[in-house]
């Protein structure tokens, strides 16, 4: 049977589960949400990203697919484009669907929920 | 070519696909949602989730990811995780995100989403 | 370390990134939505989803599993079911979950998000 690998998260997730080779992870979000704005908490979820991917083994040049939720899709499409323009690898882009959907509390405006290679 | 190994479930879908000791299960909605509040409707899932991995040739202890819809995440994130803290293997968390996606019943409140490690 | 093949797509995601004999796809949209039913942005969306699949080294038989996402489910779940079915490889079952869910434009009614088997 092969080993996973589990990167402790909180009482009800891992931060990362690693199995053959790809790492899930659980939904980024910003770590202090309140009155940030989107591109802030964008910027919050992609730099906590960086470091999950790092402690996985990976990095944002070995992403696989990313699904985004964004509370108000119509009002901060274009402010979390403009961070994941600025955040992203150009040469290693992943594949990637937005959608809106709301989040456990209100005050978060985007979730980031990213699959990896960590081999 | 890999061997696919589906696991049959209605006209539209499989139960479970699995590829290189990846099981991919279909969302988890309860079996009688009409009158179920949101705990009732949890437990119904994840019992179903008990039975499908099994099936699979899998189980809890070997969940890589999940993703949680549910119709009202400000009235139903509380009680889906009181089910989910009761179900879930503390010692093999696997990572998740829950956000507010409505159903194809208004009967559903929740649907769970996961997939698994079978090797 | 695991060469990933990307596959281009626009400036923000790649249209499919292969890694271990999975294929990642990024959601497919209509390519023409404005005025589009539901029946008629299904069908464009799935052969799409031919074409990208193609380009992958797969094809609908080895499809694994798909997320769909509906504006209106109330409304458009039964037209999207009915083209899911037309075009669906009936021996070959992908997983699903489908849920309402917007997307980045208005004229968007079903957005489709597949993983599926290459090798």
């Amino acid at each position: 049977m092969t080993t996973l690998k589990r990167i402790p998260g909180n009482a009800r997730m891992s931060e990362t589960v690693i199995h053959n080779g790809v790492a899930y992870l659980s939904g980024l979000l910003s770590s202090s949400p309140a009155g940030q704005d989107i591109r802030e908490q964008t910027r919050n979820a992609l730099a906590q990203a960086d470091e999950v991917l790092k402690r996985a083994g990976s990095d944002k040049s070995r992403l696989l697919t990313a699904q985004i939720w964004l509370k108000d899709i119509a009002n901060d499409f274009d402010g979390m484009n403009e961070e994941w323009m600025a955040w992203i690898d150009g040469n290693n882009l992943p594949t990637r669907a937005t959608g809106e959907v709301l989040m456990s509390n209100p005050d978060f405006l985007v979730e980031i929920i990213f699959t990896a290679a960590v081999d």
